[in-house]
């Protein structure tokens, strides 16, 4: 089965947007099998489009085109996708009857422009928009399922979902898995297979997603679904604490969702990264349960002020220190009442580094009430890039200690 | 001059990689006048390469091919490239060399695999690689320009940047100017300029870029210099206060710059953002002169215990209140000492909301000590765009304030 997608719009070839459609309708297709050869993109230019879909069309059975249904004279798709296939252009009343139905739930009135969204290829299948105004639609040209899909990522998600891959899904014996893990790069972890699971099974496709800072391991096969699932318990197991989660999920829902369990709350008293962690944690929805209070304690003064640390251990040991991020983390914790706290102070460059502590330099201290623990790291990278590993570093410390997970993070070694 | 893409490499056809090489690699190009018509990716495919490398090259002036240029068996660009060109490979001495002192830098031996780096078509040009191993080439290909680039960002952009836009800037007569502007959609802008420069030149191109939260716009001409510049200015005093900077840059790093000028800081304190505010300014180096502390108090309790907000406050209006958010803000300058600052409580979402308090509504507080202003706002969207947008526009109430902007701003209105 050969998959193609054409991209369609100005605004990608002008870069004035990255696409990203095109990787998630990859990803949605590679959970059912299916894999894509080719990807064209080209503005909204009429030799372009019907060239671009005639050749397509010729070398592949499925050719999903993006982009080009809008109400607007630089939205060809449908006209192009007519005059390549030779069928005259003519109103769908399905296409009519879902545009009127969206313009009355916005209480506005049928346009001219909006119109134009149901002029398609006669004889062609609509296929549901069930958000926007454009529908898509599909028609067989030298054999290809073609398949017109909307630009906006939202309306193009949920008709990739609900419309496309259900008709798509010829191969019910696909397993496909995924593991979100942290600490771990890809070649570490392949590495690992090849060491410890020396038996791997050719039938089971290995694949990953690098997300920052989560690693996504992909596990794929077909008709072989008890063997699927023992190949995943097995990577799982060989992966072990590194796993954050099962399928899809982020390092702050896990850890929200392991104090939700527990009934306890976490502060923390972030120096060097500015806030970033309480940020994080109270993206999760339902955070409120977990999280109180964070401390942004940017300056010495500051630590002190809200935090209790004392003057003199500061200038005996400066802020980036074990003594001043365990004074910040007690601080936290008495002051918000929370029983798991992390303390943070560092140097995130460009400057303020020295000999002694130098650019990339951190102090953390992080764990249960009475078990705090401390260490220091180098993260070497640039400022965003530091600020947002430190976070991550932190909430997965925090995640481990959660667990029971006694030994030290193999991803220290890394740092040091 | 036609010019296209060639994107090659599996993790582009899986969806595992978002392609952000190409949107840049088109910005570039469209600064100094030129634009791309198609682009095409394709896996690490012999057949598909070949074909692709071969029809391009016949349709285009200028072909830039991006990846594949690894040390791995997987990387095939240029021995399909010598291939499609009937050229030998052979090694190329400028390549060696390159590699050998890329090795000498990192106390590595020379390995076969990174040797396959330095194998490329007779005759091919160099173009140098500061970053990283693999250097690109470029060699005439049926009277096409063809380069090849690193598939790496980082590397990419210093290869494009350093030596490869040089060699295409044939017309030094193109000027192109962004302004970064904040509360004006791309449809307003183009209103605008509608009503208020009927006259407007068609030697002046006028795009756009969505970011968020800020809106790129983007003037381009050519050989005419001095309207370029009038046509700027009337652009620029049309969008007025809306012109958060002109280039490149951001809401904090203005914030962070117009504080510094004047050597005062900011703090806030946030509920329902959360931190994100405090994170966003620290994500600037060289904020610690202007931010010294943040209060993120997300419980009623710590609103209380960190900012001293009267228990009385709380129940009489509730958290998300006028009254909540000026004690917030009054008690968050207080304690830093900071002579700016915002404080927000919302309901972020997706539960919270009551028939009186809607989910999507927020209180802020933001101004000048003894200054400050309040607001009732609605923002309807999802919970991580609330976040943002709250952050967003706080900052941007500090940047109107600190330029003395008396007026309310437009955006305002939309979210009654």
């Amino acid at each position: 089965m050969k998959t193609a997608f054409l991209l369609t719009g100005n605004e990608l070839m002008s870069g004035d947007i990255v696409d990203s459609n095109s990787a998630e309708m990859a990803q949605m297709l590679f959970e059912i099998g299916l894999s894509v050869d080719t990807k064209v993109t080209v503005g909204d230019d009429r030799a372009a489009l019907h060239a671009y879909i005639d050749s397509l069309s010729r070398e592949h059975n499925i050719l999903i085109v993006n982009g080009g249904l809008g109400p607007t004279q630089d939205d060809l798709t449908a006209e192009i996708l007519a005059q390549t296939a030779d069928l005259p252009i003519e109103e769908h009343p399905v296409a009519r009857a879902h545009l009127e139905a969206w313009c009355e739930r916005r209480g506005v009135a049928l346009s001219p422009a909006n119109l134009k969204q149901a002029m398609l290829p006669a004889g062609c299948r609509i296929i549901p928009n069930d958000r926007g105004s454009a529908v898509g639609f599909e028609i067989d040209l030298h054999g290809c399922r073609v398949m017109t899909t909307p630009g906006v990522p939202s309306e193009l998600r949920l008709m990739m979902r609900h419309h496309i891959l259900p008709t798509l899904e010829a191969d019910a014996s696909i397993c496909f898995d995924k593991l979100q893990c942290f600490g771990l790069g890809e070649s570490r972890i392949q590495q690992m297979v090849h060491d410890h699971m020396p038996n791997w099974p050719v039938s089971m496709d290995l694949g990953f997603r690098a997300g920052m800072p989560l690693l996504e391991v992909k596990l794929r096969s077909k008709g072989e679904p008890e063997l699927h699932q023992h190949t995943l318990a097995k990577l799982h197991h060989l992966l072990g604490e590194h796993v954050v989660c099962e399928g899809s999920g982020t390092l702050p829902n896990t850890l929200v969702a392991l104090l939700a369990e527990r009934g306890e709350q976490i502060t923390f008293a972030e120096s060097c990264t500015g806030g970033r962690m309480a940020s994080e944690i109270t993206s999760v929805p339902g955070s409120s349960a977990v999280f109180g209070a964070g401390f942004v304690t940017y300056s010495n003064a500051m630590k002190c002020d809200m935090l209790g640390v004392n003057a003199a251990t500061l200038a005996q040991y400066g802020a980036v220190s074990e003594h001043v991020v365990l004074e910040m983390v007690n601080g936290a914790m008495g002051r918000s009442g929370a029983q798991w706290g992390v303390a943070v102070s560092g140097i995130a460059g460009p400057d303020g580094g020295s000999d002694d502590k130098p650019v990339g330099t951190i102090w953390i201290a992080w764990g249960k009430q009475h078990a705090m623990k401390t260490r220091r790291l180098r993260l070497r990278m640039d400022r965003s890039m530091f600020q947002r590993m430190v976070c991550a570093m932190s909430l997965d410390l925090i995640r481990r200690d959660l667990l029971g997970l006694e030994a030290e993070p193999s991803y220290f070694g890394r740092y040091l």
